[in-house]
């Protein structure tokens, strides 16, 4: 066996078999194969596609190029993934509530690249919150409080890491094989037993149209299935961002109010989503709009507050923070944006909002870049309000002045006012 | 302009208009884009073609990424070039023929990766010829006797030198589009303002059908046109070798004895396709069987042979070995292959006869292998030919005895001989 005939074989349409695949992943990852012969290779499978069983393969062979958490004694744990937004707390909230509600949360999170940063940065916006936990350590925290949530750690899914890198250099992000083989390889090697995914779609999201972003839930739900992890998709729209907050600082105070029980609506409908499909995997109800109803009184019984406080404290943060959130070091400088006409938001395009959060130091542009995570962006209102002329729309942060011009542009023009009919 | 919106125009399959291309090969070139992008550019290219004006903007780019020769001084030189095959001396017999009948030869010829050598390995078959001249002693030469044969030299087509290397690894070799990019760019480096092609097809060449052969003969000569080259092409076949030996020096000695009147068929139709060719394009007759018939008559008069022996001696060869070739040093080891049957030969296949004269020596299989100049294969029969049992068809040259058994298997298996009807 060999990388060219290999190249050769998906360059010509044809379909690879699982050990030409395990091949290309274990000398990729041990580096026998350069980038190069990678990179022709993934252009082709970009262009003439993978069938399910090269797609499991792959995710299988990506899954156990490194090591595989095992998290048996834990009990079911399900493990949740979003395909990403902007304003995208939902882990935050969720994941508390669900521990709360008796489900066993041990969560690797990444960080972000691009928009803003991952839950793993903004958790590290609580003042001494630690995410980088050993193994034993973070299945310590479940075994006792029945939650730890920390960032990527040990060698998990390696060749998933290297490709990801190279399909961010070659163009080759937006394929349906190569994104559901990258997400279910790091849930699979994160020790999941059940997997529920949040697949988005629209302006702020990887998949620009409903029918691909169900497409890509397909596929990942069929490689769960052959590869015995089950898996269950909620397709969610990411046309304007996710709550009121984007931003590191902004979006866990955010998701500590949505915990005292002030969620906002379109917040609280992913979270019931989610959740409701979470409680069902771990077997704590079939009825899905009863599960709703649960993790709603759970909000309300501020349970889940109250886990979320005592993770904070168990990962070494300081839950005063949380506690009064008037505590958390506010940005230097803040600019208002005003609406210049009276009118119905027609739009509020995320991959703008997201750019322009992280212009402010929200995210990085670069792996090395640091996060200001005071940075971000405030909504005072959202689509299909009703605002007046020289009203407050939102309100930008950061801690680079010199930055709030561009930044205020990409949001003006990201905003979109409806006129008045006559 | 990126190279990443580069790769993604070419990967959705849209055209790469002249900046783009100029922008990639420069930044190419110099190293600024790695192999990795180039790579998954290259394999969108191979699966996605190239229009015309694309391919073209491509050839003229790598063209340019070095320098270009100026031969303006020497008169309308006319290039030659084949797309390739096994036992093909052609510029040996062919050039110093166009140089006899007055057509000023200043060619580069490239060094050989697999099969046999190239042009510049086999003339240094002959002991003392020199084939790295710089560029001045090359166009004295042709200003004194009208030829110079010298192997490829200075900064020409830096660009396609790191791409060809690149698609060999990326198995993206055999595409139309990078095919003729890569002979054309090289020849108009080269200083050519006139080419002629000879484009094999067949189970020894690149291109495996005629209708394939047919197609990158169509490209090259519209590359030609706009890129106002004059540019010819004549089609042959290369399911069996060309001539009756493969291998440096025996197929030096087959070139001399050719230009001394002893030339077989095969070999002769290719040097009159091509020769008549030429001579039009020189202007040296428009009528294409009046010059293969002037070609012929050059032949006769001995003149192409006093011009070769010209050439030697100009380049430092000892021009006594073209005289007497009984004088070449012979290889150490050979070995019969008989016929175990009566019949006639229906095939001889080209490739596996050139894989064996590779393993015998006369090949490189890297870059930094050494050739042995006297190891190949005679060929006592061709195609067609009616043998008896026990006949020989073909002897084996080496100087590295291990090497017989593998390639006299080779051999054999290329060979076959149709059984006799009853």
């Amino acid at each position: 066996m060999n990388i060219l005939d290999i190249i050769a074989k998906k360059r010509d349409k044809k379909e690879l078999n699982k050990e030409e695949i395990e091949y290309f992943i274990t000398n990729y990852t041990n580096g026998e194969i350069p980038d190069y012969q990678a990179a022709a290779l993934v252009m082709a499978i970009y262009l003439n596609g993978m069938t399910m069983e090269e797609t499991t393969n792959l995710t299988l062979a990506m899954a156990h190029s490194g090591d595989i958490l095992d998290l048996s004694d834990l009990g079911t744990v399900v493990d949740k993934h979003s395909t990403g937004g902007v304003g995208d707390k939902i882990t935050l909230i969720l994941m508390p509530i669900m521990a709360a509600m008796g489900v066993p949360v041990a969560k690797m999170s990444g960080r972000g690249l691009g928009f803003t940063g991952g839950t793993a940065d903004k958790l590290e916006a609580i003042p001494g919150y630690r995410t980088n936990l050993s193994i034993e350590e973070f299945k310590n925290n479940v075994k006792e409080i029945g939650i730890s949530l920390i960032t990527q750690t040990g060698n998990l899914a390696p060749a998933d890491k290297k490709l990801y890198a190279l399909r961010d250099t070659i163009s080759c992000t937006s394929s349906i094989p190569l994104i559901s083989s990258s997400i279910m390889s790091k849930k699979i090697a994160a020790g999941a037993n059940k997997i529920v995914l949040d697949v988005t779609y629209g302006d702020g999201a990887f998949m620009k149209t409903k029918q691909k972003a169900e497409e890509l839930a397909s596929v990942m739900k069929q490689i769960g299935k052959l590869a015995e992890k089950e898996t269950v998709c909620i397709i969610t729209p990411m046309e304007e961002p996710l709550g009121y907050s984007i931003g590191n600082t902004l979006e866990v105070i955010e998701a500590i109010e949505a915990l005292k029980g002030n969620i906002k609506e379109d917040v609280k409908q992913v979270v019931l989503e989610l959740g409701s499909q979470i409680l069902k995997l771990a077997g704590k109800g079939e009825n899905i709009e009863e599960n709703k109803q649960k993790i709603q009184d759970c909000i309300n019984s501020q349970l889940a507050y109250e886990k979320f406080l005592a993770l904070v404290e168990k990962q070494g943060g300081n839950s005063s923070y949380c506690k009064d959130t008037s505590k958390f070091q506010m940005a230097q400088y803040t600019m208002d944006i005003v609406s210049s006409k009276e009118g119905c938001i027609q739009q509020m395009k995320a991959s703008l909002m997201g750019k322009a959060s992280c212009l402010l130091g929200a995210g990085r542009m670069k792996k090395e870049d640091n996060i200001d995570m005071a940075a971000g962006i405030i909504l005072h209102h959202k689509v299909g309000e009703y605002i007046q002329k020289g009203e407050k729309i939102a309100t930008l942060y950061t801690n680079k002045e010199d930055t709030l011009k561009a930044s205020l542009k990409m949001v003006e023009d990201a905003i979109l006012i409806a006129d008045i009919k006559k």
